[in-house]
């Protein structure tokens, strides 16, 4: 395995991250708030490591999906343990494991938090956690890939490894000019939303933070009630950029390059819009005699279903207490997810799609056996590869669920605080029912389950396999090896 | 379609139900039960119908994977809806939404009930309820192809659909021999229980209502508190038996060749083994300071665990009051059900087997990607159609399951009470949690809840495809089109 390589990636990783912790910094700076060290003194370490880890350039810059996945995995790993530190020295979480849970809530854009009241913390801290939901989402090593040029085509790896969905949707001929698309409409959308927000009063700071939070799908709130505080039209532009951002980034590509056309053929994006509207529809029904009129209703449900199915997990209203049968649809909107190419979580859209058709396919197959019909999407037959790997995805999704959940059940918090923690984290949702719904947080778990919760956050934004992965004992095998080799051959 | 053909089998079903009906008589007239009328008159109104539509020999005998499918769903449904019929007219149950879901509930071996007092019911109804765990354990129309020659080769299609794994076992080439030689097995097994229990000073009507519902991993009880009731020693003996009913028949086949080596080998076997005594391990474990002593915690454990894994449904104890890791675990077992070829439940072992080995293989693939390895279960390469198969199967249930418990939820009674309730019904169980546990019924539920689960309980027990099958549109079009070419052109 190259293992110079990752290590190159590592370095990197910890170099953007230095800068970007700067933000913070320059928030403690305006606000005067003596956190604000925290953040310069890991800036400062990090950094520094970063340099150590890059000066040697890599033997080799090839690398396959082995190494890509590795590298992927632990700079996930390395990010978040550097971003906990922050708040462990400013005391604001003393708990390195509770910190560790917030910053892997945060860069994978899950939103849980083990904070009771998150108004305690100083602005900086809340602007890093909101600041890492906008660097997850869109992930560090596409940023990695926009800015620096790894030579060889097999970057590609480091992208397969880091975006969601069932197949990488490589928009141009270049990754690195991919990448660079993406954050530029990344951003605009971002700064779009900043100043819709800015226009409804909403103040700089609190704009800022939401954007960043619903630009990611994460869902860090800087208020203890969420969203809910908030006027109606902000609450609408929240809905509007959540749903936006849970879009398949191509279909932005698309308007960019104004082919209107190709956007709405995309068949992931209809079913998508058709499931949330769908969802709204039964909500707004259904909750319309708890509310003052009929545009509460649709706020609301158009709200928490918005922040569900694009896995933000914001809150407007606390629909733990809506009827089971509304909950029930928001449990299956977690698991459903936004769509694949997008900064949400979940299974995604598109797997999803693919799944019900190989079921209709196989209905098919008893009716008429000998027929070979490929299943279709967007008018094009989907290869077989993809098929098969949304089959292992959703079956290893599955397994690892129930494990999961088994893990949980041990604390005894009750089954719906166990099953649905589990779904809130592994889809990158943030508020389950019962214990952990909107008003609640992950503070009591032990460390046990937090650990396990952590893993599935992890998993979850990974898309399973890269993380698995490291647990695959032939990496450790080749870990070994390769230090053995260095030791023996002096590097060659 | 040769629509012929499923009249034929389905008039040999109405046939062979009339004759199994012939027992319920028997014990009423040693009972002096008037409720023997009730079967009398189904009994004489079933075969009628059963001989008109057997006058008329079929078309054609040859029947592909469609008309097998079909067969087998309407034969199930009929044979529940005439099998309800006697719990209506004697008015034990006087609802026929009630009596059609206590003998789905029977016939797929299911064991879940409407009824909040058996001990009220007649021994004639108590014994057919019974019965009907034993018919469908190991399938009637198996036991039509045991009895009645059907000439072709293809008959292998209607034993496909009833016959739950992922793939047939047919032990001899002959299809017939093999049906025979299952019966053969299933009967003695059932004969040496009731003995056993006889031994155990167990009375002779509750001996052998307590081995049919073993036999067929049933589970209906003849007493309201199950089995809590019975000494430990046929407590063990019940234990004992479902444990080897959940064994894949194979296994038994391999027994009575002597080829001791060839039963061990198979792969199933020993991880439904494997399962079963690491759950009672730390079940024992978890349960035992509640106990009186380690003995009773082990045989509780033992029993529930064999109970829950075999999908029988039989119970010793309240396991509603264990702890939420142990509830987990009977939660876990539920889905994975016991072995393919038995009389039991649930997903099956050998699926799981083959879902943990798909998934390893994917993460070889990522480490080895031009690796072409196939997957193997006991020594040999799994056929990629099952493979495929296997996985349409595992999502399938999956989103079958995520629709059922949705529609459920609706009632409003709790996500336990609604994610268990189809848990039970669609592993064919019984007992679930909360107010479907083990002290608790089915009946609370309204009537469109209730067809929801009898659909689960048919979508079980016959795998799926052949009871969705009956909605694909082109069955209906091809019933359609059969009607009228016979109406156009005379009979030809």
């Amino acid at each position: 395995m190259n293992t110079s390589i990752i290590r190159y990636i590592l370095g990197q990783v910890m170099k953007v991250e230095a800068v970007l912790m700067l933000l913070p910094c320059i928030v403690a700076l305006i606000y005067g708030e003596e956190e604000g060290f925290a953040y310069l003194i890991v800036l400062g370490i990090c950094g520094l490591l970063g340099l150590i880890a890059t000066i040697k350039k890599p033997v080799s810059t090839i690398f396959y999906l082995k190494e890509g996945c590795c590298a992927t995995a632990l700079s996930w790993i390395i990010m978040s343990i550097i971003g906990a530190l922050p708040f462990v020295i400013t005391g604001e979480i003393p708990s390195f494991t509770d910190a560790l849970f917030e910053t892997i809530s945060g860069f994978t854009t899950t939103g849980a938090s083990i904070l009771s009241d998150v108004e305690a913390l100083s602005h900086c801290s809340l602007f890093w956690r909101s600041f890492t939901h906008w660097i997850g989402g869109m992930g560090v090593l596409v940023f990695i890939l926009a800015i620096i040029p790894l030579s060889g085509g097999s970057n590609i790896n480091l992208m397969r490894a880091e975006s969601p969905g069932p197949s990488v949707g490589k928009l141009v001929p270049k990754i690195r000019t991919t990448a660079k698309l993406l954050y530029v409409i990344y951003f605009t959308m971002t700064f779009v939303q900043v100043v819709l927000l800015l226009i409804g009063r909403m103040p700089v700071f609190d704009s800022i933070c939401t954007a960043l939070g619903t630009a990611g799908t994460g869902g860090f709130g800087i208020k203890s009630d969420s969203m809910a505080g908030y006027s109606p039209y902000i609450q609408w532009v929240v809905t509007i950029f959540m749903i936006l951002f849970g879009v398949n980034f191509n279909a932005y590509y698309f308007i960019l390059l104004k082919q209107f056309k190709k956007t709405f053929a995309i068949e992931e994006v209809r079913y998508y819009f058709l499931i949330i509207l769908t969802s709204i529809t039964i909500i707004t029904i259904d909750i319309y005699h708890t509310m003052k009129n009929f545009s509460d209703a649709l706020r609301h449900a158009s709200f928490q279903v918005g922040s569900i199915i694009t896995t933000t997990g914001f809150a407007t209203i606390d629909f733990n207490q809506w009827s089971s049968s509304s909950k029930c649809i928001l449990v299956l909107l977690m698991f459903i997810g936004a769509c694949a190419g997008s900064t949400g979580g979940g299974i995604k859209v598109s797997r999803i799609v693919i799944v019900f058709k190989t079921i209709i396919k196989e209905l098919n197959s008893y009716i008429h056996p000998k027929s070979v019909k490929k299943i279709k999407v967007d008018g094009k037959p989907v290869e077989h590869e993809v098929v098969r790997a949304t089959n292992v995805y959703f079956m290893t999704f599955t397994i690892l669920f129930s494990l999961s959940v088994f893990a949980i059940s041990f604390e005894g918090k009750g089954a719906v605080t166990s099953f649905t923690s589990v779904a809130a984290t592994i889809n990158n949702i943030g508020p389950g029912l019962d214990l952990v719904g909107p008003t609640g947080n992950f503070g009591f778990f032990n460390n046990f389950s937090k650990y396990v919760l952590m893993f599935d956050m992890l998993a979850g934004r990974l898309e399973l396999f890269p993380l698995l992965i490291l647990f695959h004992p032939s990496i450790w095998f080749d870990l070994v090896a390769s230090k053995t080799k260095k030791q023996g051959f002096n590097n060659n």
